[in-house]
């Protein structure tokens, strides 16, 4: 019987799935060719650092949910495997030659990255899409990345090495727009699932460790190699002075000066993403210091005063917070490009970047992302793709097979709460 | 009190593995020197890849069994220290030079290839066996396991760069025809304790995840330079299509269009296993994808039908579907290896290596892997080697001291169900 | 209401916090600049190694004890992410040059290297210290390693790789001077929080094998480039050897022959530590493997004998058993180091390297470890710092909110006895 409810997606999805990975190979058949570069010793292990960012960091970070890190490690896998094949032909045809694709280790860094902008969007609506709307979600979003990145460097000839733009702010703010249209009332009181237990909240822990340690990686993988050093130091201590910053405002802003666990594991990355765009520019340590203890103060407080009233006062509901991670600190990112390009134009260092050119990167990123997001989710609307009801969200049970000892666990907590009834009124 | 099941190997164990650790250090005293290469750059990094995989990657994907999680990750951890000590002694054998062993990184790499088959094997009995037993195993399967490797590259002058064969299909046939010899007829009946928990499946995606990140260095890393980088990127696109088909199909075999962790967490490995002989031949990363897809698809149908027959039909039980992510991908990319050999050898591409010698090499190995693993399994089955009982098959606290809370919880749980059943006569 | 046990650390530990970061870019600022080697290829990818054991490693080594997690993966890394910081300017005051520090990646692995002081000091004090003490700690403990560092390597010109001297018999002797001074009477009797879980023991072993794993990059990420390859090949074995040894010993000393987890997390690890001093000196592989055989053997005897008795008899609670895993095998480490330089001295092999000055370097380690540690603990013991009471220890939920469903278990378990001891007089 199926209906607007319907999550039984076993003929959706299975279908779709190897209709995109059927026509993703005919693609690449005619498309695809190799290059053996002579990069390999440098690239490799660039590369690795990016895959466990990917697969191993944003999955665990999501797993954050109780009931939900099937969803969060599993479909995670599944977007990044999907997109990397899709990126890799959207990134392709802007930079075609002779009619053909050159694959190389390079091309795959880039390919990973363009997931990035997926993964992120997949954290604002968390636990209320099904993995078919996940599906078109990424097409979509990877599509309109490739675009946008192509518009941002060689329209723009803007700089953004560590794509706080072209990823985090643009996949935040496309998560954000799609959740706005996604929005459901009946989620507006906080759903009981949509919680953390003591053992999600050391999985997620798991990510956010591998996003830390691999992010001076992320934002030099593509720099010249002369840069890539500076590029890797510059991270390194933005992420520290966000992360000490980050311990000392979770305090500071609970009654009781205990730490929030969603704040170390979401804030403390947030320098990672804020000197992304010009962790190539700097020409001192302490600036990029400054950059990460601006990007943790703004990502905590964007926790603990934004979020709250982005879901009240303007319906968008964004359960992983990726507009205090990727949205917010990728802005920053953006402000802090124009900045130091207007710097280093005034001293004449001769860059090929200008400011005006920064901000027209960061406007249309924004603007893309908001109108492209606004777009795809208005297609997931589309009653027949198997979003779960309100109740049934931030719950693996509806689209995966689950133990059977948690249902026997939750067999066990009703008869326990029957129980209890049964005591109070004896 | 000795008796058949005896599961007390204080002493057994202790000495056994004492002993070996002597006798090893002896053995390099006497034959292994070091050998510094000028290839540290490139082969450092992906020996540490390849590290990762074999002690996080093998260790965490066999931890989904709900009490089965120290034995996974800590029996894995002997087997692989004390293996690759051992496999250095019996592949150095095969390459001595005026009489002496030569160590360097590479040689570490291989050291750390010869312990995946002890592990695969580890797979196919896992909750029925003993870590004297396992000790053994590894002894006699890395032995074994050098023999057929110098045959197959050395005899047949096979090419098998990602080892689909000499280490996937060879550790997977090992293991099934030691658990069929090892069959307990009182494990016909599905054991309460073969089967996992939420959380140790997200354990489990852990090893699932490394495994799949780093294995287009598993691939590649003895290579020749120049292949490296084609090695790299047909395993990352063979790899990413088996992922996908694995979603649709889970989703397809399934009535409810549920998503199965096993299959998630085994059938997407099975694009990196099939495209492992051929990884550094293939001339279009299209075919790579194909071999990825086809995979996934014969690695979940496995699952689905094949396991369940091999177990209830031909008394071979497969705790961890071994047959499934490693026997039947590695002999589909033993088959792969022929066709393109032949294909390539018909165009005159002058390829040193000929289908009809790959032929033999993928027939010796799975026959010397089902007669090694017999005759193991049969070695295995002496009655003083500490085995458990049926009933104590698949429980750590047989072999490991467990904390307390466990004890104390399955306390309380009997506490609860005689608590049920008094109220139920109320 | 203020008081000696107040443990709202609101105010004190964020402006603190602050306060040291501000001081931190402010001194950077002054001091820092980068300076871009060329050694790009070789140390990038040894860098992200040992920050992988330092952040993942250490972090979630301690992650065993059931209600300590979150203090353990988090406070860990804010001690790595403040200590860098802190490291860097500390290391770097001693190589200044024109007024100038010049970080690199090879700073960058310095600085890291000297956080694993204070996390191996964390690991001896463990559920016991506030994050204010922890702070203060990491500041006084980087300082005087620095010191140190520079009387062992500049002044003594002893040799010292891989840090068994002047990073882990430090970090281990300097935790307990603190935690003797810090001795709490009142946990005399073993708290029923300072146990572990079944999930909490493989959260656990994520960090022992990332620590066992990435090992020999720690040993020898900075020695000179020809020897590089000898340290990583001498910590393999030497770590394997350790393993096979600590699985034998493990079941040798528990009457039921059963494995001990504390045992497989801790010990297998010994082989690397005390390998350490002499892992680019070594001339023969076998040489490696005794040192880490007899680690082992230390490591584990340490463990069943001495800490019960160092607990019981000299006040010197040691939560992790860093001097078993630190301790004894650093100063193994050392001792080593002093036999190696002393046979290669006599047989002329013209090495700078005396085991005159190593022993000076061993006991001048040992004696400002122990002074410098016993004095941080008399500045810990001011009342205002944050500490938790005795019965409040090894528990989270004082320094971090904790989620919900816990804190119900908690009161569901309460409830639960109630229950049972109306039922038992019923």
């Amino acid at each position: 019987m199926p209906s607007a409810l319907d999550t039984n997606m076993r003929f959706k999805f299975s279908i779709l799935a190897l209709l995109l990975q059927v026509a993703i190979i005919v693609l690449f058949g005619i498309f695809v060719e190799y290059e053996t570069d002579n990069q390999f010793q440098t690239l490799h292990p660039l590369f690795q650092d990016v895959h466990v960012m990917i697969f191993v960091g944003f999955g665990f970070l999501m797993t954050f949910l109780k009931k939900y890190g099937f969803s969060s490690v599993g479909i995670n896998m599944l977007i990044a495997a999907f997109g990397l094949q899709w990126g890799t032909l959207m990134q392709g045809f802007w930079h075609m030659d002779a009619g053909k694709i050159f694959v190389h280790i390079e091309s795959m860094i880039n390919a990973d990255f363009s997931t990035a902008t997926a993964l992120i969007s997949f954290g604002a609506v968390l636990g209320k899409t099904s993995p078919v709307q996940m599906l078109i979600l990424t097409i979509l979003e990877i599509t309109i990345f490739a675009c946008n990145e192509h518009l941002v460097t060689k329209i723009f000839q803007a700089t953004d090495v560590g794509a706080s733009m072209t990823i985090h702010a643009f996949g935040a703010y496309f998560g954000l727009a799609a959740s706005l249209v996604l929005y459901r009332p009946g989620l507006k009181n906080k759903h009981e699932d949509e919680e953390s237990t003591y053992h999600s909240d050391l999985f997620a822990m798991i990510g956010t460790l591998f996003l830390w340690i691999f992010w001076p990686t992320f934002n030099s993988a593509i720099a010249a190699h002369d840069d890539r050093t500076k590029a890797i130091i510059n991270t390194y201590y933005s992420l520290a002075a966000s992360t000490v910053v980050t311990f000392a405002l979770s305090s500071l802003v609970d009654q009781r000066g205990k730490f929030s666990m969603v704040l170390v594991q979401n804030a403390t990355l947030a320098g990672g993403v804020a000197v992304g765009t010009c962790a190539d520019l700097l020409t001192h340590p302490f600036a990029a210091m400054c950059i990460g203890a601006i990007a943790g103060i703004i990502s905590v407080l964007g926790f603990h005063f934004l979020t709250p009233v982005l879901a009240s006062k303007l319906n968008i509901h964004d359960t992983c917070g990726v507009h205090n991670l990727h949205g917010l600190p990728g802005v920053l990112g953006g402000i802090a490009g124009i900045v130091v390009t207007a710097i280093q134009s005034k001293n004449g260092k001769g860059v090929p970047h200008t400011p005006g050119m920064q901000a027209a990167a960061l406007g249309s990123t924004i603007g893309i992302a908001l109108v492209g997001g606004a777009l795809t989710g208005a297609i997931l609307k589309l009653p027949f793709l198997g979003q779960a009801s309100d109740k049934n969200c931030f719950d693996d049970s509806i689209y995966w097979e689950v133990p059977e000892e948690e249902k026997l666990h939750a067999v066990h907590s009703n008869n326990y709460d029957e129980h209890s009834r049964f005591e109070a009124t004896m």
